[in-house]
């Protein structure tokens, strides 16, 4: 072993956490359990977690719930743990994205903070509704665009905000995967059949699932604003109901183009959402499937490779760096940075105190914006690929 | 030294071989000098290699080419040449694209084989009329998509149309470099001025520079038809004539779509040609920064590598190949097997032989095919990316 | 989102631990306690933790632990938590390397089970000491050699244990970081000044702190004996008392030969251990700095590249994979999993059960196997390289 | 096509050149008549291209060689050109290894210049012997280590003469291939048969093959002088007659430590030659398979990868280099670049004029070293390793 190693935060008491899906066979909701325990700052200790009584307790057995807090509907659960004295203080919800809206309602508006998967709603008219009621609401609302807890996302994020790229121009990224090339949810698998069905998912399949990520993570890291695009969207699978395939132009705002390119139909790419930015001064370009390094390419100098806290990562990088460079964090690291982020900005709300600005997480916004875009790209490629305003 | 090497294919009398353009401070002349000695089926005694007779003839010299047989000018070459009963049989014409046309002209009626550069010509009209010349001539017509020459290359070529990756759905193709950066053009650089230049360049910048490669490459691999694009053009250097960046939709005849993305002024990539093309059962990528590589992703499988003469690898690349797998050929050796491919077919011409049909090359078809693309990405981006045919 | 997840293991009353060392400012202490949430099969419920009752105390606040089960030393917490009735049911010792042997005693004559960190202890007289105390207590001993928890490192463990290899002749492997380039030790740092401090590390410098990781490593995946070695040890950097580099040459009882390399003076590497092992049919190779990956090179086929739950990877790796393939797993993920066959193990022992064959952790063998190895690699550089046997 | 490229040298008349061995069948006589034809810097003119004069004519004629230039045996060759008037200037000796001292001294005594295959000679004896010739004659003697040849071991040589390494602490170096995994001599393979003949290839086979090649790389680039090794020596492959794998520790005069593996049954290994140097300041690495990168790791600093004639390319490397960074040159221009500076030093004798002092070969000195080497290898593995001084 090597360095000095980070020690965890000076401990508060942990926050009380409920679930809403995530029972067995459920691939998220695990993601967002280990992501929660990683960093000690929640205990889960109720539920709701599938969509039938029996099936929502058994699971909670599994997972060594309380009988007595594992509910049968979202909303009973919000009913009830608004009234314990040691009720929950923060909900995670991890069900198909149609469930998203109405569940989050319950909680907010009882004043329980929120912890939500993307993307935000399974329509636009719902994310709006939905951002009133959060901006309504006592209550945080914290969304899980995970790939912004990746130390060098943040830094990248941090170089781009310190002007090291100069005036940004291109921006590409790209989020593909192979899992879909064949009719996967013909065959009943559960991951695919809802993420296919657009009543559960939206108007988006790939765009909603995957696109949205991209998007997310390239207006995160450049600080971008995205004002119009331009898709094609192919659903290449036969009998797909939803796009498994997306070609997007991207113009932003401050004068940059990018394009956006996402496929669940890509064979050989697992999980490979990258991120490549030019500037009139340097480049910079970053993949997920071996995230803790970072491209840094000044114009006219040699190519320089910055490892998570190694020499020439910053200071947002190290904030939620856990180990070492070269012992590699990886996705469950990402996914509970922004889990601590969430319990760092609850914790402050409750203490009254000031939230560090270092302190990032995505929100509703991020949010809409996401649906936004998903609803931009199916109406830009049904008008032929037309320029649609976000 | 490892494995049993390739030899020189057996000798026939080299071809006699001229150049126009290609003098002094020029640097494509000096890789097609390279390009046709490496496998000695070339000799260059001729040239007219700059556009005043003072610095031709010393351009000469240094090349060490008989007074005599260096020219103020093409078309007294071409004259001259086709007189000699030892005169040229093939001309490389290497000069800006603006003068590719009427120099290909004066070689194509006197019957000199004509090895030009891309692109084509600096617009469609000229590029139609030269293709109907060299439809009319005796003489062959080979165009330098010197990518094409490699053999990884040939290899994905290969196993597209043996069907490895089934009915292809995505075409994913990119050609970055960062030289354009700045405003090269405007501190005199020699290959900054006229690329930047429309009345030397034609309409297109980074689109008919280097689009017209990426394009060219996609074509050759995959043997689908491009239909249409959609194409966002921006000249983001203050002062820039021509696009330096452009972000290109595809969609092709056989129903695949794509993505060609090309541009100058990306910091940290130097010469990054990468395809990318996905099929119902698998995928292909190659890189030219590393070309003896290919990845192949069979759907459901391992992700394999397949290398240069290695296992895996078939005729098509082994053809091509001069040296044992783990040897790198590079740039070079790929532009060499262009000439070597003319030679066997100006030979075959020679000697009334058929044509191995193993042997291929870029001819004055796909010439024309990429001014119409640099065309159509213009008139696209001047209609707010409205899609154009083909 | 991808594919069906793994569900955590059905629910069992998490094991109480205690933890000896990992007070404030040690780095492997917050290792191993997030290595013990991740799966959430442990509580920790007390420690001794600092060298003083004052620090242990404050480290202990800090971790939200019990004041009363804080301890100012490891025998005062081993007597008292063995008479409580819900003391701890083990224990992990992450201090410097001299105090691994007496810590472990006091738990494991009182039927604590000892997790404990590498190497086992500062010298070979106290590890076969420990070893039979091991071997004598109902208690279970598990060294945490982190690196076998890697699923890649398991999936080649089974190759070659299938014989997908055949038999094996060339095993090389490698451990290097730069962290020691310097002199850290005389700025203070407490990482370095312990473990260069032949009073608190034992004999070996960088050959006991990461030679003992790679030995294990190439042990663990090939199965192979290690017969002897011949070392050339040396401290590179002016007044450092432990070795800072090392090269072994290596000589297995079954045939092979191998090489083995660590240092900490070589810039660039942070954390760079690596594997390649070749038999008479294939070849394999892993890096730990991007642990997802495996290749694998069956003589006269394209390599292969295996990831981590994608196509190609076995039992061995699926059975140890929390999330899919393309999801990075790292250094965190691979030491919980050490935790959790731990856990099992622990479990089946107090339930009576019979553990399942496939669970896989380090044991007191392994740690006296490591401190020869040590002692071997002293004793061959003093003896000029001579061959020692193990 | 991208920046300003390097002009071919200003013309002198092409060096006469002659070969010995190389002809049909052989794979090194094709490598060296292609490095000798890509600068245009020699003519072949003549040869003893086979064993049998019956073979060497034959092979003459495929090379368009003139038969009266054509011979049966180097000694009839040495003779005959030396007489004549346009005679050969310079011989290419590309024989099995026992062969080269005896060509070697028919020409060199003849005055004519010498560029010869290594290892130099199949013992030291001979080698000396040779040296010896080569001093006392006027002719030069090259021999082509034509890994010396690539433009970014050019630049680590330079960088590490620069002192930007520090004093140097660690010199790993590998050379790997696969192609002997099995035994292809006793299929008649014509490279595997000499090539594990000790009648033909000397004491060594994998260190003589490619260990020279590797301590070659090592001296060149760190100028540092090998004082003793240790090595274990194996033929893994059941009936072969010469190592094919060697594990060697190295000692240098100036302080440093090293490792030098080289081995042909390493599977999925296709011509693995790589360097790694570190020292006090910062490190190196370089691997001949993506030769035209290099890592330079300051210590304490981002990793850096410069490229050939990229950014932070110094003179060494741009001296060698043909075309623009991103436009792989490969190994047919590292060995090309071997024969130019040949000319140059043939030209500069010729003309009585100075040599440039930045022109590089390895010479008769380098090819003593590394038969001495090769027998250093066999003497310490039949000393059980016992380190032997060079």
């Amino acid at each position: 072993m090597a360095i000095e190693g980070k020690q965890e935060a000076a401990r508060e008491r942990r926050i009380r956490l409920g679930m809403v899906g995530g029972g067995s066979g459920a691939f998220i909701g695990a993601v967002h359990r280990m992501a929660a325990r990683l960093d000690d700052r929640f205990d889960l200790i109720s539920g709701a977690l599938s969509s039938t009584p029996e099936k929502s307790a058994a699971s909670g057995r599994e997972l060594g719930l309380d009988p007595a807090r594992t509910y049968g509907s979202y909303k009973d659960m919000a009913i009830r743990e608004a009234r314990l004295k040691d009720g929950i203080e923060a909900v995670s919800i991890v069900t198909p994205n149609h469930v998203h809206f109405e569940a989050a309602r319950e909680f907010l508006k009882r004043g329980i903070h929120v912890i939500c998967d993307k993307p935000l709603t399974s329509n636009l008219a719902d994310a709006k509704k939905l951002k009133k009621l959060a901006d309504e609401s006592d209550a945080l609302f914290i969304l899980t665009h995970n790939y912004t807890g990746y130390p060098m996302v943040r830094q990248a994020r941090e170089m781009i905000a310190n002007g090291d790229l100069g005036k940004l121009r291109v921006v590409n990224v790209e989020y593909a995967q192979d899992w879909l090339t064949e009719a996967a949810e013909q065959t009943g698998a559960k991951q695919a059949v809802w993420r296919t069905d657009p009543a559960q998912s939206g108007a988006g399949g790939s765009t909603g699932d995957i696109g949205t990520h991209a998007y997310n993570l390239a207006s995160f890291v450049t600080g971008l604003t995205l004002e119009s695009l331009a898709a094609d969207l192919d659903s290449f699978v036969p009998g797909r109901r939803l796009d498994d395939n997306a070609h997007v132009m991207l113009r932003f705002a401050e004068g940059a183009k990018g394009m956006l390119w996402c496929s669940q139909v890509a064979p050989g790419n697992e999980n490979g959402l990258k991120l490549r930015v030019y500037g009139e001064k340097g480049g910079l370009e970053w993949s997920q499937e071996n995230p803790n390094l970072l491209w840094y390419t000044p114009f006219g100098e040699p190519k320089r490779l910055i490892t998570r806290n190694g020499a020439g990562a910053g200071a947002a990088a190290a904030r939620v760096s856990r180990i070492p460079g070269g012992h590699p964090e990886g996705y469950l690291e990402a996914f509970a940075t922004i889990y601590s982020e969430a319990a760092l900005a609850i914790n402050a709300k409750k203490n009254g105190t000031k939230l560090d600005k270092a302190v990032i997480y995505p929100t509703v916004d991020d949010g809409v914006k996401g649906v936004a875009f998903v609803e931009a790209c199916v109406a830009s490629s049904k008008k032929n690929g037309a320029w649609v305003k976000l």
